[in-house]
Order: C-alpha cells, then structure tokens, then sequence
C-alpha cells in the first residue's frame, strides 16, 4: 500500500528530489540518509514543514533499516553535481561513497529499484550492479532524461512548440560524448530535421553545456533533475511502462548507457531505437568513453 | 487569462517558491529579479528544464517592465533568511533593497497585489506599504503562516493526528515574539490544551526556534516557505477567501503583523480571533516589539 | 508498493469515485465490479481512455480473486442514491446486494479496509461488519462526511469564506436524523454562531436535503461523494491520519454512525468530539433511528 | 487573473468537463448554461459540495452576461453523445441549438476561444464559425483528440506500452471516415508498424468503434471526453503551444478536421503533418464526408 522511497545523500540534488516527491504526492514515506546527520534532519523538518499545506508524507532519517521495504532507492549521494565540467572526473570520490553505502544496504531486507542519480552516472550505475548482483533491470540511472529534456526546451523555444510536444532522446554517456538523436526528434510525426530555422549543432551543443551553464548561475542544477527524477518514480511506482532515456543496461555492448527504456514496477526494460549511421558510429564513441572510465577504476581496484 | 506572478529575488527562497508555483501549477508565466542576473537566468533555465515533465509555464527574466500585468509580485530579495538568530537585525540591509526595488516597480503599471517574504517580514511589510502608499490590503507578508504549519506539524506529531486536521494559529510578530494562539487551536473542535500529553510551552518554543534548527543543518530554510508562499498565491490568484495567518495590517494597532486573514484576489483582509486576556497580552507585546523596530529606522530615515 | 482499491458497484456513484481515483492519481490500480458486466466493461473502457491524458491506471473487471491484494474494497452498489427521500427505505433492497457481495469477497484472501456508501450507510455498515466478522476499525462508511462537506458550502457562501476554512462536522445518520453540531463549527476558531446573518436551522436543513435537491435536478448525486470518497481513499492508502466525519463504530452506543474519526491504513479510529447537552440529545435520537433500523432488519432476518 | 470556462450544455459531457476542470484545478470560474435550467443547479450544487475537498472555484449558471470575461466558452450541448450510431445525423437538432445559443452569445463582450463538443463536432465547427463570423483560429473543435487517446490505449495495451509513450494521431471527421494516420505513430521512434503483432486494421476499427462499445455499456461516454477537453482547456488557459489533434480549420480543403493543431491562448493553430499517400487519400475522403454533411443542411438552411 505505502509507497515508500529511500534517498542515500540529500544535498541539493537529493532534497529537491524529496521536495518534488512530496509536492507531487508521489510517494508516502520517505528515509533520508546523509554523511551528514544534522542536514539529513534538517531537510527531514523543512519538508515536514510543507505537509500541512500540500500531501501527507512520513520520514525517517539515517536509518538504513528502514530501506527494508522500500519500493525505490535512490542514490544522489556524491561531490557536488558537475562541480568540474566533466562528470567523469567525480568518479574516485563516487567510488568511495559506494564502498560505504553498498555494503550497508545489502545488509538490509531492501529488494525494491536502486535509481542512480550519481554523476558519472553511467558508470556508477556500472559499479552499483557489479557491486551488489543485483538484477542488471532493477539498477539503473537517470542518466539523458534530464539532457533529453532539456533539448526539447530548446527545439520547442526554437520552434514555439510546447516541449511536450517535442518527441525524442538524447543517448549515449550522460556526459561529454552523448548526442542528440536528431532521427528520433521529431513534432507531430514531423523530422524536426527538416526545419530550417533550427541549428542542430547549436542544440546539440547548448544542450550538453545547459547543467554547466545554470551550475555557473546557481551553484548547482536542482530543479531540472529534482522533477526529472520525480517523473522517474512515478512510473516506477505505478507500473507505467513509460519509455524514458535512462541509463539502462545495454546487453549488445555490456554497459550501462542512456537508451530509451520501458520503466515500471520492475525497473528498466531497454527499449532499442533505430539509429542511423551516423547516430550508431557516435553512439559506439560513446560507449568506448564509458567503458574506458570503468576499466581505468577497474584495474585500479583491481590492483 | 494568464496568471502572472513576479519574485523580486531568487535565492534559496525566491527560488524555491518558484519551483513550488511551476510544479503545482499555480501559474503560467513567472518574471525573476535578482542583483545577480546571471543567478535569475540559471534558475529559470532550471525551471524550465522542468516544463517538459510538469506544467507549461513562460519565464522572463530580470525586466521591470514585464511586471506591468503581474497580478501578484512577491518580494524574496534580502539577505539569507535569518541569518541571524533575531529577524530584526535583518533590517537595514534590506531597507536598502526597497531603496532599489520600489521605485522601480512604482514605475510600472503594475496593479497587483505584492507579497512580503522578506525578513523582518511585518516590518518589512510595513515600510513597503509606507513608501509605496498601495492599499493596505494589496500588500501583506506571508508572517506566521510558515510557522503555523510548523506548530501544527509538532502537535500532530504529538498526538498522531495529520498536521491538516490540527487547526489554529500561530500570531503576532514572525519573529521571536511570536506566540500560540492556544484558545484558536483545535482537533475536531476539541480545544488541544485539553490533552494532558501536550506540552504548549515546548511546541512554541519549538516553533519558534525551528527555522533557526533547520538553518544550521541546512544552512536555509526553502521547503516550508516555498509551499507556504504558493499556497497564498493559490489563494489570490483564484479568489479563495482561504483563512490565512499573514502579516496583515491592524487597523487597531496600525501594524502589519500576523493576524488570520482572508486571502483573494483582493489581497488580505484581517479577521480578528477571538483571543483570551493573556493571549491579548502576548500580542500587544508582539506589537510593540514591530512597532519599537519600525520607529527606530524611520527616525534614522528621517534624521 | 501499487494502490489498489475495488469498487463493488459501479453505478453513478461508484464509477465518479472511479473517475476521481484516477484523475487525482490516487490509485494506481483498480477493480471495478457490477451485477451488469457490460457496464463495468464499459466504465472500464471509459476511464483508460482518459489515462493517456493524466495518470496511469491498470483495471481489471468482474473479478472478485483481483481483490487478494486489494488495499481498499468500497461498496457502492444499491439502488440508485437516494432514490426515495429517506434513504433508510432503501435497505432491502441493499441487503439483498450484501448475501450476494459478502460471501464472495470473504472467498478472497482480502485483508484491507472496507468502505461502504450504499445507503443507508450506518445500517450497511453495520451489516457488512456483522456479516463479515471484520475488525469493527477495519470497517466504516462514508457517513456525514458528503454532509459535513455541503454545510461547509452553506456556511463559507452565507460568510464569504472559503469553504475550506470553515471547521466544524455534521454528525449522526447520513440521513433524516442528521444534525450540525453547532458547537464544532468555526472560523478562525470563532464560533459561527456568533455570526448575526447565519441562520444556523436553514442551513441545517438545507443541508440535509441538499442531495434530494441535486437529485431532482440531475438525477443522481456523484461530483460531490466521488471527490469525498477519493478523498477518504487518500487518507486511508497515504496513512494520512486526517480527521474526517465518516460512519464510524461508536463503542458507547454500539453503532456504527457519523462521528470524526483519524483515518488512515489501519481504517476509522473514533475520535468523539465535545457536544452540547443539545448536541448530546439529537445524537442519542439519531443512534435509537439507525438501531431501530437495525432491529427492524435482524428480526425479518431472523423469523 | 482569474480563469473563466463557460459550458453551453450540461448532460453527461459537458457536466463531466466541468467535473474535470475543477477536480485539476484548471480553472477557477465555471458558468454553466442548460436548456434545464434545474439541472444547470443541480450540477453547481454538485461541483460545489467537491469543492471543500479538493480546489476553489465560484460558479454561475444560465447567465450569458457571465461570458462577457470568459476565457473559453465550450458548446457541449445537443442530442444525447452517439446516440445513433452515426454522428452525422444528429446534425438536424444541433443546428437547432446554434439556432438558439449563438445569437445570445454574440449579445455579449465575449471575444475568448470557442470549443466544439457537439457532434458531429467538424461540422458543428464549420457553421459556428460560419454564423459568428469570428476569426478561424478562435473556433475549433475536440475532433479526433479523444480517438487519438483510444487509440494510444490499444496500442500500448498489445505492445505492453503505457498509451502516454505511444505517439500519432487518428485524423479526419470525428466519425466513421476518421483514420489512424498509422506513419504518425510510434514508440520511441520506431514506427509501430513495424511491430508484427499489431493489428493495424483491428485497432482502426475498434477506436472507431470505441464511443459506441461504451456507450451501448453505460449509456455514454463521459470520463473521455471529460478529460480530453479539459487538457484542451489547460492548453488554451495556459498558452501551452501543445500539438493537439483537435477539428481544426484546413485552409487547404476549408473544412475544419481533425489535424494536429498548436493550441494556445489564440486558438488552434494548425500543423500540417506529413502524410503518405494512402493516407492522403483517406484523409481526402474523409474531407469529402464533412463538405457533403455541410452542403446539404446549408442548401437546406438556404432553401
């Protein structure tokens, strides 16, 4: 009946994914686990404070227990998102989060989705399978959700079409290497290639530097992927079997990458979209980016 | 048609109400204003990366002249929220951002209502209806609100009951001589003072301080008064005539402070409690501490 | 994880309670089921249609084993709502819908929470708990809770005030025996008494026969108890703990009737309020109508 | 500032419309006009007990003066929704209706969008536009808005997809000619025909037939249609731009049809797809049905 979300690391990324879990009356109960147990508490009382004027929300805080039956755990624990312009230079800081937060959860009852938010996302997804054995569909990342919505900002502003009424996907690394798949882009059945006016390239270009470019305003991206990542849950909680690009396994290559996924009460089902050539050939670049980032921590753990 | 509403400063504050209004779509159309443009442009890049997964909303940033047909604007500017223990010693900074502020939006058409977030909320409230010489009514502070929603959330902890179905109100200054109003607070019309398991004085002191708890583990409070300012908004911007504890004016007394208050369109209109002796004493009190903060900067002013 | 309520009964009011569900997402999956399998077919059909443009929604007709794992089972099959003036009137007819429905969901392994709004509402609730052997917390009817929301309509337009801001219960029968317990109802915690322009016996009255009234315009009442049960649903599947007028077990009386009660996942806690001498009698005259009723019932049932 | 919908037409539909728009809070003033003026009553009597329990809203009834400020007014009214088989012979007692509802109309200020309901709605389009003479864009219809979603239903129901992940349209009259437009439709970019296990021809028949099956099983169609105008009415209130398939003006063909439209604050403004040649075919025929519905009751208007 209750539907209950874990959130391991609640800095700016993971309280506003709490905020807009409780906003939007997504979930019913809520643990909150920091390295720091005063701000854990603190977001605990702040988002408490809103209950009586929005939905009913129970939390617990830094107890990983109450992860027993948890349907969702999320993971939004890490360096500041994007606090060097290349998510994959996080990486040795992420890896030692997960040396202390996986061998903890696996000590739990918890059988529910683990949801990466962690940037490198992908390859923190990698790591997170690999640690733990868990089923490759029931881990997965936020991965070019965010990147994808952020593109069908800027081709509906292009074209003063609602982004909702944008279709298609970036894929590919939630990084520097992933790409618009202009083939799926697309308005009411229309190619969106087909409109002059529109600079794909700038898009293209504009939409991997968004997080960047609001990281430099505010300190950090939290509204985008608080909502993102909100969006995600519900379909994982209703069983909606909505296809969003999330970084799912890709069994023909052997990592975790932003594809286009069925997302439900199960996890992430790869849903495979048709590439042209050229879209394939960036798509293998960025799976070799990927996978370089895993095997050069792999070796290293390794030895 | 549209309902536009404009914030005045978008720093954790500004800016959390602004996530609250898009995700719950309370309005269409926002305008941001901060000192630093490049901050208002990366949140409303933020928001807007959003959009697509929420509510359609418009956003323009940094322009006076796009408050013309604003029905509500909120001022959020000032320095971090209490970042001092006592509100009040907030002031002189934030006297200054009026110096900037008003003139400025007394040079538009705007004909709206204007919305007080800033610390010292009814002090604050005050000076801006002063210098603006605006209807009474058409300006008013979200004062207690907030903190009536914390009161409510520790009784209803207390006595398991949902934060929604405990009524009353917290009045007075939102500051540190703010009290319970016991005799208004209720649980299915019986008075909770009846319940032996409640310590009043421990949940005011409580409600008092939660702000300042919240602060030093999160370093500022955004989620309790992002909801609390969307739901006024809600209530203006469809008329309700939703019973609100805001900072509005009392005629009696000549001071805004936080006193129930019908909320519409036509802003806040005072609905006097029904207050015993000593509850009396405690808001005269608070009134002479607002209006004690209130003549010691306008005789500066005028000096 | 999923939410899952059975509506037992899926005529004008049972499928606006579906409708509602599903609109407010409040449910994620549901079971509708009627005498006339067509009808809950296409009550089925109708709804998924709406599902593409707001939440998802998996249903499942005419199948009492769907019901295992169900959280809620409402029971809104009956002859047409108040189809004669006292709905006491209606109770053979409903009875006979209890030996169909009763033994066919004790067959399934559901363990949830039953809610009745077939009228008349306090005796069906008696029955089926009596029936059903139930926990008496387990079991509980809608009861005055449609009432309470029609007098708060009456009272916020006579005041011009929003009806969510005025507190206060209708209590006893959802029936003729009914009565506004005066004593409960506020405003910012004034007593609405007080108020010179409320005339407290019109608005009694009309709220009494506030759903003939609709009745004889639309043929049917269904906005107003699809958006009460919905909201009822929340409290119980969110464990909310709101206090809400429902029928609820009255252990002094050993009725079941409409008194407040804290709903959540474990059903209706009785939460007696403080009456008046006044208040007091006409409760004690509406508990000896729904007994009356009862006996009425269990001696036929008997002989 | 605040958001006006008048409905002409309070049966099942138009009722269940306004039904929807308060339960999203999509709007904050209804008016609602009937032939019966009690039934008009009853359904604000109805909508207003909901609305202590979910969002504000005032509500007027059989007051044309209350469209002066209207945002949208909605002709909901006519013959029982299909209550023949074939939409287009309910045409005689609708025109009767524009007979009646367009000359009061255009006795006020009203100067917001207009939206169809009425069947056969391309045609009931056609000569509101007609007798009002007002802008095209302004006038339009829900069309094939509500078979796109049935549509979307059955194919994500075979291909295990939720209906929000499957994109396309059904286009042309809203009636027998209509057609899925099967090279609009896709799920994540791969064009569904590709699927071997879909249908095509079976899912054409059964959205065509899709009214009636619900119609022949609870003697309307209400939840669909409630919630397809509503998103309609979200797109105007909101200036969205959202590409809807709606019965929009073809200045090619000078009908109005069912084609994606943008919808927003102006109206619909259409959005030619890129059809094959089959389907320009069928969409040509589909014209000629709605031109030959047209032609005749004008001659005969005309004689």
């Amino acid at each position: 009946m209750t539907r209950k979300v874990g959130i391991i690391g609640v800095g700016n990324v993971g309280s506003q994914v709490a905020f807009s879990l409780c906003t939007q009356g997504i979930c019913d109960s809520l643990v909150l686990i920091d390295k720091n147990a005063k701000k854990a508490q603190s977001e605990a009382f702040d988002l408490l404070d809103m209950a009586a004027y929005t939905h009913p929300v129970s939390i617990t805080t830094q107890d990983y227990d109450a992860l027993d039956d948890a349907d969702v755990v999320i993971l939004a624990a890490g360096p500041e998102m994007m606090a060097q312009e290349d998510r994959l230079s996080e990486l040795d800081e992420t890896l030692a989060i997960l040396d202390d937060v996986l061998p903890k959860l696996l000590h739990t009852a918890f059988r529910g989705i683990f949801v990466v938010i962690t940037n490198p996302c992908d390859v923190v997804t990698h790591f997170v399978q690999e640690r733990t054995g868990w089923d490759k569909q029931r881990v997965f990342g936020t991965g070019t959700a965010l990147d994808t919505a952020r593109m069908k900002r800027m081709v509906g502003s292009v074209l003063h079409v609602s982004p909702s009424s944008v279709e298609g996907f970036v894929l590919g690394e939630h990084g520097d290497s992933q790409f618009v798949a202009w083939s799926t882009v697309s308005i009411a059945g229309k190619a969106v290639t087909d409109f002059a006016v529109l600079d794909g390239d700038k898009i293209e270009q504009e939409t991997r530097d968004a997080g960047w470019a609001i990281l430099q305003g505010k300190g950090c991206t939290s509204f985008g992927i608080g909502t993102t990542a909100a969006m995600v849950m519900q379909a994982i909680l209703t069983n909606e079997q909505r296809i969003i690009p999330v970084s799912t396994f890709d069994a023909k290559t052997g990592v975790y990458i932003g594809l286009p996924a069925l997302v439900g009460r199960d996890g992430a089902t790869t849903y495979y979209p048709k590439l042209n050539s050229a879209e394939k050939e960036r798509y293998d670049a960025s799976v070799a980016v990927i996978k370089q980032a895993i095997e050069s921590k792999s070796t290293k753990l390794k030895s």
